[in-house]
This record gives C-alpha cells, structure tokens and sequence, in this order.
C-alpha cells in the first residue's frame, strides 16, 4: 500500500468534508493509522445547538517522549463551485499541481505528517523511541466547539500527557520554509451601541444626535495604539470592522449608532485586562454627555506563546536542511486551533504556503508536499533519535 | 353661498390631493374665486422624471398695490389610515375640532386666506384699493419641481408684479399668534466616502482601514460650530444623519465607508460659499492620508431674511390685536416655498399651530380657524385701508 503523501492528500481531498460533516476523511485516516499499528478512537461531541462533530484521537507508543500531530479534515465550503479551475472535491493534479479545497489547509499538510510517520514505522518500528499521538478534529473551521477543545480534555480524562505538539496549518506566507509559529494573538470582539433620541434636523435641541458620541467614542479607541509590541509579538493592533446607523431620511436625525471592532492582542493582556483597559477609554471619552452600551463578546482566543526552546530549534532545524532556509519564528495571523493546545504542551505550527487557502482553485504543488514530508521526517527521526529511549529533546 | 372658513376647509379637506394628485383641490378654489370675481388661470407644469402638477394663479385687481396670498392644496399621505379616530379624507368635527389631512399644513390656513379675502371683497366691492392675487401650488410636499417655481417664472412671463407675500403654512409651535417665520435657513446634504482596501483583521498592513479616516473627517466637521449665528438666525448647524459600512463580519477589515450630513445655514453663507468651508475643512482633516470623495447635493434652499419692515409690523400688529400675543419674528424650522417666494418680494409667514403637521389625527380648534380668519382679514384691512387707493403700507 504506497503511501505517498500525493495519494494520501488527494484521498483526503475526495472526501467532502466541509464543516460540519465529517465526509468520509476521519474514517479513512483512523484505517490507514490503524494499519499501522496506531490505537484509533473516534470520539463524536455534541453541544445544544451546535451540530454533532467527528473526531479522532489515535495513539502509537506508551513511552515517552510523546510527540502529538494535531490537525483537522474540515474545511471551508468551495464557494462558487463553476469559478474553479479543476472540481473541488476531485484532487486533480495539473502540471505539478495538486488541485482541490483542502490542498493547504490542511488536507496536504495532514497527508505529509501522517506520510512522515509511516515512514518513520517502517524504517524503524514500533520501538522507535517513544510515542506519537495524532489529535484531529472535524470542527476547526466551524464553531470549534464540538473539536479540539474537547479532545484535549477527553485525552486529558484518559491521563494522556504530551510533551510537545506540532500542528500542520499552513504557516508560510509564499515560501515553504519561511515560517513557523511559535504563537498567535488572542483576538477580542466588542460592540458599542450610541444611544440618542430621533427627530427632525431643522430642530436638533429636540433630538439627540448619536453619532458625535459615536464619533468621540471610536476615535478614542484609536488614537493611541494599543501596546508596544513585545519580543515575540507585534503590537496588539485594533481595527474598527463596520460602524452603521441605516438611516435613509437626510432630514432625520437617528436614534442610534452601533460600532463593531476587534482586537488582536498579544500576551500583554488577558482578555479581560484588555477589556478593563477598553472601558477606562470610552468612560473617559464619553465623560457624562454620551450614553453608550459596550457588549464585549468573550473571547475564546487568548493570545500564547511557545519560548523559543530546543523543540523549536529542532523544528527549525530540519526546515533548514531541507529548504536551506532559516524560518522566522512568527506570532503574526489568524487564529489555530494550537490557542487551545498550548494549555497541553508546548505548540509550533509549520506546514505549506497559505497563500490559496480559503479562496477558488486552492491548490499545492506537489514538490511542496514531498519536502514538507521530508521536513516532518526530519522532525520525527531528531525527536526520537535512533538508539535512544525516552529522551525528549528538551530533557 | 356661506363661506365660513369652516366650511372652507372641510370642502378642502374632503379633496384627497395628496401629493401629485390635484384632488379636485384646486378646481373648487378656482370656482369659488372665479365667482368672487377673480380672473382664474390652471397652468399645469411637467418635466420628465416627475409627475404633471396642477396649479392656480387668480388675480382681482389691476392697481397696487398687489397682496400676494401663497400655499398649496397637496397634503402628506395619510399614513396608516386604521390610526386615525377620524377618516383623514371626511372632515369631521368632534368637540369643536375639525380632523383631517391638511387641517394645519395647510387647507386649514388656505381657507382662512379665503375666508378673509372673500369677507373684504364682500364688504368693499372690486375697488378695494389695490389687487390681490391667489398662488397656490400642488406640489409643495413633493419634488416642488411643477409648482411654486414656475408659478413664479410663468407670472413673470404675464409681467405680474407683487409688492408682499403672506404665505399661510403653520407657523405657530404650539398658540396661535406665538410667531412669524421672517425667514428660513438654507439646507445642504453632503454625503462623505472614504476608500480603503479590504482584507483580514490579522493581517491589517495588507488592507487599508476607511473607518479611521472617516471618524477623523467627520469629526472635524463636527469640532467647531459653522457659525456663531446672526441678528435673526440661529447659528448655522451641521447633523451628521447617517454612518454606514455594512460589514457584517467581525474579522473583515471592510473597503468603503460612507456618512451623510446635512446642514442647516444662515443668510450668512450661500450653498457655494458653505460648500467650500466644508471642502476647506475636509482637505484639513484628510492631509494626505485619508482617500475620499465628497458630494455635495445642490441645495435649492438658500437662507432668505424677509428684514423687520412696515409689513412685518402690519402683520404683527394684525395678530397682536387679535390674539394679545407679539409674535416672536422666528427664522427657525424647516424649509417652505417662502424660499422660493423671496425672489419676488418680501414674504412674511403665518398661519395655524403645526404641533399635529404630518401625524394621525392632524387637527385644528374650529376656534383657531375662526381667530386665524378675523387676523387675516385685519392684515387686509390695513393693507388696503379704507377710502385710500394705490397706496402700499410700506410706501
């Protein structure tokens, strides 16, 4: 049974599983991990008004060191389906592409990881020096509710330990090589409501307009950057994402303004610091003249991050020797699921090049997989050196 | 054939002429003043894009000086026609109130001009001493494209001369006799988008933000007051009416914002001089950071200042005696066609209370109708005082 990581992404890429159906992806990793000699598990979590997610927890080893691949077989929805190029779900390769939703987020990345672990299995066994734990969830691109969260304390329940966690998101910006992530920013929603009194605009001492408040509230909040920046991150940065009143009538003045901004924040604040910090300047800025609600909606992404340490330069490292580059350390982007793993272990992130994820014609060249799986090999065979038993790298 | 201003103003009222729609309105004026012996001309105005408008001219007299009485017989639709206690087209009366459409704005107002005029006439004869001349349009709670405008240019044309205006819309808040509008103030709708570039929240250096640049530019719109008002008129006012990006998603920093302001000014700018301060204060603001455009709706609402004269005294007098009230000489409120009128002589305005203008259940004391016909008939009287020929009260 050839397991390249090509024949492994395009099986992935058949199974349509957009978030949240599982399509077929999860059971074809548990039987190839199960070949393998990999204990499967296949938890499904629900929640009240969320729908039931597929999941797979899967396990090699009881020795340490126990290195965990995280990842998820869910991806976003095709869009326009007739705008692509080649069919989104049939994994065409065209000149030395790879084609299909998924090819870099994460269905190529996962195919790499896993293809570099059976490799591994075969060049050494099952005694090769520790143990690897795949976590991978079919709720990342949705709510991530019924996902990652709850397998960790599923695993965590079970007295599963991890020492470290490499997750296989795309963390190259157009460079395989250029990039890991060693952490990402928590991100903060708020919503502030300006309250007012509606009337004619020939007679505003009658009304009270909301949008001046509106004005002196918003530009409150950005006139003085948020922080610094720290060494490992950027500045946390705020960005005003829409601000609406819908009043048609230029002769009315309207009741109410409502304003929506989010916040991506580095390990300086904890979402609720930010949040104190948030209220001081629109109490200071409204003062007693503007009447004004602020809903802050929780965040569910604190920001973390993983001190540079000998997983990361072993990480590195094998990046290096593969691709001859040397990758920034980054805490730039969205947000992954490793903002819930880092509670567990110690997380990097690095898999392909991001640049087509999410969009029309999503696609990965097929040298890329190749040498990310070389990349991911290297990893595997430096944290469990051949010979060795139950050394971490970090130990 | 009783003409009490009552029965004026039902008959009115029961002609359901709202705006385009001459409602048989206009065809009963012109009856009755033909019978008065009124010389009676309909033009009817069009222009493609708005609808035919009916109108009236009528003229009694050849010699000066020449009244000239204004309004307009089109009313606001009903709105929800199940709200009102009485069927906005009936002209009922209840407890010594008549209801209906256009009690106040202003059928009720145009029957006491009626009234009054036809009382003189009565008791005078044709050789009252001077002429008066009705201008009523259909089209003034419209597009007010077909109406006064060109009844004004037509009458021109006829080489028709005027010598003062009394123009009968709601003037009073809230007691008859409280106040004259001498004047209005200009009105000037500008609507502001600012260009940007959309992209992720997390990845804001490769999107350029609108909403920054919009606060900054509305908020110097709103920082300093556009004037410190005149001997007549409040200070000129600007109220932002509207804000709107329409991004509904908390991670998308959107391309465009757009905001609406409308200003209304005093005869101390006109919409050139206005627009430019706006510009001015914009391109301040903007430096060379903030890409936007500006467009600013031709106003046709300049500020007019019909100055405190014999007339105004005339008029003032008329009501002073009637109600025991001196009128406030107000230039507040919101635009009427004495904007129009101004260019043709000195317009003074006067007429019911407003409070119930445009609602369900618009009303008026049959009282008020009666006391508002008796002043009318006083501002007649000594327009053109008895025995005198030719003589204006401002000569």
């Amino acid at each position: 049974m050839p397991h390249s990581p090509l024949d492994l992404a395009q099986a992935l890429i058949r199974c349509p599983s957009v978030t949240p159906e599982e399509g077929g992806a999860l059971d074809l990793l548990g039987r190839i991990l199960a070949e393998a000699g990999f204990a499967v598990e296949r938890p499904v979590f629900s929640e009240a008004g969320t729908p039931d997610i597929h999941n797979l927890y899967a396990r090699i080893g009881t020795a340490g060191p126990c290195l965990l691949l995280a990842g998820h077989t869910d991806v976003v929805p095709p869009g326009e389906t007739g705008a692509w190029r080649h069919e989104p779900f049939a994994g065409d390769v065209a000149d030395g592409i790879l084609y299909g939703r998924g090819a870099v987020d994460m269905k190529g990345g996962l195919a790499c990881l896993l293809a570099a672990t059976l490799d591994l299995l075969a060049a050494r066994g099952p005694a090769f020096g520790g143990s690897i734990a795949f976590l991978i969830t079919g709720d990342e691109e949705g709510p991530a509710v019924n996902g990652t969260v709850k397998l960790l304390t599923w695993a965590r329940a079970r007295g599963e330990h991890f020492d470290h966690c490499l997750l296989g998101e795309p963390t190259n910006p157009s460079r395989l090589g250029e990039m890991i992530k060693i952490g990402r920013r928590g991100s903060l929603t708020g919503k502030i409501t300006v309250h007012g009194r509606q009337g004619h605009v020939a007679y505003p001492h009658r009304a009270e307009n909301p949008i001046p408040g509106m004005l002196r509230l918003a530009s409150a909040l950005v006139a003085e950057p948020i922080d610094g920046g720290t060494a490992h991150f950027d500045a946390s940065n705020l960005e005003f994402t829409t601000i609406d009143v819908g009043n048609a009538a230029t002769n009315v003045i309207p009741a109410d303004a409502r304003a929506v901004f989010n916040i991506r924040f580095n390990e300086g604040w904890s979402a609720e610091t930010l949040g104190a910090e948030i209220r001081r300047r629109l109490e200071v800025a409204a003062g007693n003249t503007v009447r004004y609600t602020l809903d802050l909606q929780p965040s569910n992404a604190p920001a973390f991050l993983t001190r540079p340490d000998a997983f990361v330069d072993l990480v590195a490292g094998a990046i290096e020797a593969e691709t001859g580059l040397r990758p920034e350390l980054s805490t730039t982007g969205g947000t992954s699921d490793a903002r819930f793993i880092k509670d567990a272990c110690p997380v990097v992130e690095f898999g392909l090049v991001g640049e087509t994820m999410h969009q029309v014609d999503e696609r990965v060249p097929v040298a890329d997989l190749e040498r990310l799986t070389a990349i991911y090999r290297r990893v595997l065979e430096a944290y469990f050196p051949a010979g060795a038993s139950g050394a971490s790298p970090s130990a």
